[in-house]
C-alpha cells in the first residue's frame, strides 16, 4: 500500500473510479467572473466521463463549457475521522447528442431543484487521484487492549 | 423568503455563517500547477475568517497563500434531497502570530492525517452565498394526502 507524507493511503485510478460510483454528491470547482467557486452537484460516472446537470444558460453552464474544471467527491465519518476523497481534473464540454442527452432520463439522479431547461455537461477523467485515511477508526482503537 | 430561478431558497449572510458553524467538513477550491483542484478540509469559523490546517510547504500550503480561493460546505440528505450549501470566496493568508496559531490547539478540529509540521491559513469571508432546498422532504410529501 502506497502512503503519502501525511500518512494517507494513495488510491489507484481503478479504486478512485470505483469509489465515485458509490458517492451520492460531488463538488465542482471552476472559475466564474474571474473568481474561484465550488458548488455541489449530483452526477453519473461512466468509464471515461463524469456527467452533471446544469441549467441551460446558467452561471455554472456558461463557466464550465470547454473549461478545465475540478471535481471532488468524498465520504467521511466525522466521528471516527475515517474516509476517502477522490479528485478529478478534466475538460468539461456540453453533451448535445440525443444518445448523450438520454442519460439525463436514464442514468443521472433526479434533479434536487427545478430541473426545467436543463443541460448536461461531461467532464473527462484523465487526471484522477485519491486518498483514504489509513488509521483504524477511533472506536476500534479504543476497544483494542494496549 | 427569497427564491432563485431553480426554486432554491437564497440564504442571507448571517444564516450562511450560522450553518458553517455546524458543518464538519468543507472543501477548498484553488489552482495548483495552473489546474483547478478541490480538496476536503476540516475548519474553524470565527466572525471574519475560516481557518484551515495545511502541511507547511505542502502543495495546498503553497497554492493557497495570498491567493483568492473558494470554500464550500454543505449538508444534504441523499434520500430526501433536502439540504443546504454555502460558498465563500476570499483571500487566503498564512496565520503567523502566536495568538493566531493558538487556534490550532484550541479551536480547530484535531487533524485527521499526520499533523506534524502544520501551518494554519485564514480565508476571509467578504463574499458569502448560500442556497437551501425549499421542497418538503420526499417522505413528507408522500405521506401527505393528495
Amino acid at each position: 500500500m502506497e502512503v503519502d507524507s501525511k500518512g494517507l493511503e494513495v488510491l489507484g485510478r481503478d479504486e478512485c473510479l470505483r469509489l465515485l460510483t458509490v458517492a451520492t454528491l460531488g463538488r465542482i470547482g471552476f472559475t466564474s467572473g474571474a473568481l474561484p467557486t465550488v458548488l455541489p452537484v449530483t452526477f453519473h460516472l461512466d468509464e471515461e466521463h463524469i456527467y452533471v446537470r446544469t441549467g441551460r444558460g446558467s452561471t455554472l453552464d456558461a463557466a464550465l463549457q470547454d473549461s478545465v474544471v475540478a471535481f471532488e467527491a468524498d465520504d467521511f465519518d466525522p466521528i471516527h475521522h475515517y474516509g476517502w476523497s477522490v479528485a478529478v481534473t478534466g475538460l468539461a464540454s456540453a453533451v448535445s447528442t440525443p444518445v448523450g442527452l438520454g442519460l439525463v432520463h436514464t442514468q443521472l439522479p433526479a434533479p434536487w431543484a427545478n430541473g426545467e431547461n436543463e443541460a448536461v455537461l461531461a467532464i473527462s477523467t484523465e487526471l484522477v487521484s485519491g486518498r483514504r485515511t489509513t488509521a483504524a477508526p477511533r472506536a476500534m482503537q479504543e476497544s483494542c487492549p494496549s
